[in-house]
């Protein structure tokens, strides 16, 4: 039940419907969804775990600033972990292992470039398949602690990118340039060419973000 | 309450008084310490968040497990953010900068080099001094994400320190290296001797708790 609400609230901050700084009050998320407080309260920790909302002592719970600062950290942190990911995977398999996760990256290669005619479902079809070779991913590298950490950044990542939705549209190039020198990468087993690849395409898609929030405030 | 209620439930999973794999359950915590169901719930979804509890739909919550495997994936994602820690430590200040929490790793060196005489204690004190100093430099990098992520692991790195107290006893002189190490590498100014430094130190930890583990299971 908490899982479902969290879920429902989470969509709801990704998307931008609920605002940053808003607050999110419990007897009034309790009332709208007939559930119980409790349940309210055990999804705002839920939520709070997926960097989404703060709880304060006594002030309750606010959905998480997205600030062109906070933007930053979350982009370090996010980006060298997904070079973790490509590192840990390059170290376990090697290149004829990845066959199956390289097909996936090469169907994304081909959506990519289709997405570039139909706006901005397709995006959001390329961004679902990103993240569905990133689950792939986990299960050959194994490591639980990993998965769940960037999990739980997803939602957070999600919503700048939905910021930047209408910023991201132009960039099918790029997207499929980066899929490009995964494939290219991998097959060649150079983990410095991957890290380099992540770290680039990470860098970009940052700028983006900031570009957009930075066009929003002078607006 | 819920977070008194974690950090109780915490320090007896840390210390190893609740085991590995051992229930938690609900009803019987709320029973305990006179506390509602709802508390302990949510003192769960911290521990979960803290990587001391797993929380199975309809099975309840599970003190997580410590297997090698597990540990080697603890330790490469702590290592690999505590590095990141490091390197951002760098950049954003001149040793010049860091004369603070440089005070502070000599201050560590010394206490290492006196609790070589002292045992348990001491060498509580010790983990308990070197983690000071992340909070520290966490103060300074002034990455939220980063701060948390560390965070949430501390609890479950603590546990590992305190399966391998014993065999960390005999460790001072390594300790005491790694302290020269950080402070020589900040004061000349080498991120690429720092980050050496913490993947030293960190993988040494790591193999003392192996080792600790294959001695408690051939045992």
């Amino acid at each position: 039940m908490a899982e479902q609400i969290a879920r429902h609230l989470g969509q709801r901050i990704v998307t931008g419907r609920l605002a940053p700084g808003e607050r999110v009050q419990e007897m009034k998320v309790a009332g709208e969804l007939d559930v119980s407080r409790g349940s309210v309260r055990e999804a705002l920790l839920i939520l709070e775990r997926r960097h989404l909302v703060e709880i304060f002592p006594r002030r309750g719970a606010m959905v998480s600033q997205l600030t062109p600062g906070l933007v930053n950290s979350l982009y370090d942190i996010y980006i060298e972990l997904l070079c973790m990911l490509g590192r840990k995977l390059m170290e376990r398999w090697s290149a004829s292992d990845l066959t199956d996760i390289m097909g996936q990256v090469q169907e994304l290669q081909t959506l990519a470039s289709a997405s570039q005619k139909t706006g901005d479902e397709a995006t959001e079809r390329v961004i679902d398949a990103g993240f569905a070779v990133m689950r792939h991913a986990y299960g050959l590298v194994e490591n639980p602690f990993l998965e769940e950490t960037l999990e739980n950044f997803r939602p957070a990542i999600s919503r700048t990118y939905y910021v930047a939705l209408k910023n991201f549209q132009g960039e099918v190039l790029e997207t499929e340039r980066f899929f490009r020198d995964v494939k290219n990468a991998v097959d060649q087993g150079q983990t410095g060419g991957l890290v380099d690849a992540i770290r680039r395409f990470g860098e970009h898609q940052r700028q983006q973000v900031l570009k957009t929030l930075e066009q929003a405030e002078s607006a």
